[in-house]
């Protein structure tokens, strides 16, 4: 059957108002990039007209401001799931108007195939090659497109060609199967490959191919500051003691890093570090700092869902397929987030904490306990199943005003069982073995801020008796206080005790 | 090498202050009965003298009142992992004279693998049978038992004569290799075997065995009421409607299923459905109900790491090996609670709830946020890794004081993220696709007693705004009018505005 070439706008009349539509793609990495801007014109069309349009829409994770932010701006989002960074979606989703519920992103397509989230209509997806009998090779992010591609009525095909044909081999690219049919996935080490280099499709189902040239968002991240430098320095003094201790291996174990700032100097700080072999990633994003330290020698091996580098990174990538193209796998998000395999591997997990409490708990995701930042992600795969689950954050925020450590975090997302080390700039906590009242002197001590110490040392002389001294008065005295005074310094414990 | 056959108290000559102590076991079947007494005596008399006598303790779970209740009775606990019940214990623990750190049940025995809880130096086990060279036959209760006699340095054995020989193949005993060197678990179906019907032990390391005679504990469980049989009836009409969507396979899913008169009454109910086939438990406690439901037809098999019935059953099932020795298998709780399985076969897990908040985050372990229970136990191996997975509980406690269903749950076990339906006597709230808000709603509708409806309703009006309009002054008006009035029903949120 030959491919019907056509335009993004006429690709997005395939698109209808109360669809459900899956996009390709994983951070701003290997969405589509055209075909949503004709989807907000044909909304906005339709708002000015007094007529309904908004779509649900199934992701990898964030995408672009080329996805996510035109939808948005277009007001033409009805739900989204599972996560979300685009600053005016954001707003949609805290003032109300899109309905957002954020998953781990390992169950997503599962959910999907179980009918958990309704049907798929249209499935809206980047590639860099399609054949006329349907054989699809993506782009640098993966996400959900196996399955969403198999569960849509309809298929709309980016064809972009900033990425070469010859990358064919960097995937693996495959779905399980459902219960009760289901059987191992089968990956014993980060670079063993399971799947297809490229997804079969039912070429029926590709209603049309939109040629684009289009590159991904730069992620634009902020250089190192001393702050992230420590924090990546007590990571990786962490686990050389780890290793030393006889606690990790000699040859190491996969490492899975979040997304971001914190994420780069932890790496870097593990690659210069000499007492660290050269490693492997079992990982969600794969960002500069890996392909830097794999350039060194110092990182082996990266299975990713999603190749989420600068253009003159992935620029260099393609002009060294020979160097890179074994170094590499991208796999669905099912995969790559898996929790069998990440258990099986014995994965180091470093994510990020938006704010943690002085018992060991995470909030990943509700500033204040209330407005939704990005959404859980990968964190909650990697962290439970981990071999050992590492959180950092540096110790406060806004000048001192804001202390990352509180007496209860205001939104909970991961908890006490699944925190094993917390890292800020100031140290390495490590809560192994030990109860609520000595997680709590081991954070304060180790990685609180010393403006902070005092006042939750106070905290845990409050009287409260039980295997967690937690205040109900007055757990929320530092938000309160934020919300009050500006700065969460000011709290006197007397003021919030009934 | 010849058995040395050995009284408890001799036994207990070999348990030093300060040593890490492994017992086999999970609930009150399979632990060691007799030595643990002559423990702590040891302890007592030790103490007496101004000297100082406590162990570490690591179980399976919980155990019995000759394991925990003794040594907590003797203050001979110095910590404990990873779940109890016993009520000297938890005054123990809440008082903080023992130092207690709850975890996923199924993590316990690889973090003593990889070391991160110190060494074992004693494992204490329950056997049905032991020979010279090393094997044993574990009895009702699996835990932690392989890892523990392969770790420790000195094994003590209870060879308990009420456990036949011939039991001899009711189980399935190994331990997983740790990464990188791990492999699959080759689990496809509940009735899959893996391992051997005995553990291997170093005869070497067989310090002594001590003959025992001694019952399993009784569970006492209240009789079914009104409202355990609703919170039933309304799980198996949950679980038709799901099929008759074709969401769940017409062939069912295995069932996982929590301890207590909740998950008797959930059983019950599916075994009286008609429209649900004969089906499959994958699960961590078998109980009465599952053993009553195997002879009817209606449960063909049952995996399990503990086999937690009354004395009665246990008689009607030795009497009758020839019926039941191929519909049950015991497991260490590696395997039993373990994720890569758990999500491979799709089980479905109902669990029961403490507390639950109107977003849909649950407590399962501390009272009014500070008292712990019990523990997290399986749940979280089980809910994260679920095809769908249940919470139940009672709308209210203490004649209608208490709601279940408060504003915030004063403790975080299960993330929003992982809890997809919660069912109480009044109904079943579906939270799969909603937002925050959305599943307030939901579950105010379908579960919260009428009494407190309209206050919760109120709360989502307070003029909060964002994805979760969680009100951090008064999210705990209900735990602090409680500790306050008495009577939840009191509050009025004014009073609790700052």
């Amino acid at each position: 059957m030959a491919l019907r070439f056509i335009t993004a706008e006429e690709a997005a009349e395939f698109v209808h108002h109360n669809d459900n539509v899956g996009f390709s793609g994983f951070t701003p990495a290997g969405n589509p990039k055209v075909v949503p801007a004709a989807i907000a014109k044909r909304a906005i069309a339709a708002h000015e007209k007094g007529n309904p349009f908004k779509i649900g829409m199934f992701t990898g994770a964030s995408t672009g401001a080329r996805l996510d932010g035109v939808l948005a701006q277009a007001d033409a989002v009805k739900f989204r799931t599972p996560y979300q960074s685009n600053k005016d979606l954001r707003n949609l989703i805290n003032n109300g108007s899109t309905s957002y519920f954020d998953l781990h992103l390992s169950t997503l397509a599962q959910d999907l195939r179980y009918g958990f989230y309704g049907k798929v209509d249209v499935a809206i997806i980047e590639v860099a090659d399609v054949t006329e009998d349907g054989k699809i090779l993506p782009t640098t992010g993966v996400g959900i497109l196996p399955t969403i591609c198999r569960l849509a009525d309809r298929i709309i095909v980016e064809l972009n060609d900033k990425h070469p044909k010859e990358i064919m081999g960097m995937h693996d690219l495959c779905e399980p199967l459902d219960p009760p049919a289901r059987r191992e996935l089968p990956v014993y080490t980060p670079s063993d490959r399971i799947g297809k280099p490229y997804v079969q499709v039912d070429p029926a189902k590709i209603v049309g191919v939109v040629r684009t040239s289009e590159p991904n968002d730069e992620s634009d991240f902020a250089p190192l500051d001393p702050v992230t430098q420590a924090i990546g320095d007590n990571v990786a003094a962490f686990l050389v003691s780890e290793m030393k201790a006889g606690r990790i291996p000699k040859d190491f174990l996969p490492l899975q890093s979040g997304v971001g700032n914190v994420a780069n100097a932890v790496l870097g700080a593990l690659g210069d570090n000499p007492d660290i072999p050269a490693f492997n990633m079992y990982t969600e994003v794969i960002q500069d700092a890996v392909i830097a330290l794999m350039k060194k020698g110092r990182i082996k091996f990266a299975s990713g869902c999603s190749l989420s580098v600068s253009r003159s990174v992935i620029q260099d990538i393609y002009a060294n397929l020979d160097f890179f193209k074994d170094k590499i796998l991208l796999r669905p998000q099912e995969y790559s987030n898996n929790p069998e395999i990440v258990r099986r591997l014995g994965v180091i997990t470093i994510n990020t904490a938006l704010e943690a409490d002085i018992f060991g708990n995470i909030n990943s995701t509700h500033v204040s306990g209330t407005r939704m930042m990005n959404g859980i992600g990968g964190s909650g795969d990697f962290t439970r199943n981990s071999y050992v689950s590492i959180f950092t954050t540096p110790s406060v925020m806004k000048d001192g005003k804001i202390s990352s450590f509180v007496p209860m975090v205001a939104h909970h997302d991961h908890s006490e069982h699944s925190v094993k080390v917390i890292i800020s700039e100031w140290g390495v906590a490590d809560l192994r073995g030990k109860n609520p009242r000595e997680r709590a002197h081991e954070i304060i001590d180790k990685c609180v801020h010393p403006d902070y110490r005092p006042l939750l040392r106070q905290y845990l002389e409050l009287g409260v008796k039980g295997q967690t001294p937690q205040n109900l008065d007055c757990c929320f005295a530092f938000h309160q206080e934020l919300a009050k005074s500006g700065d969460m310094r000011n709290v006197r414990w007397e003021d919030y005790m009934k």
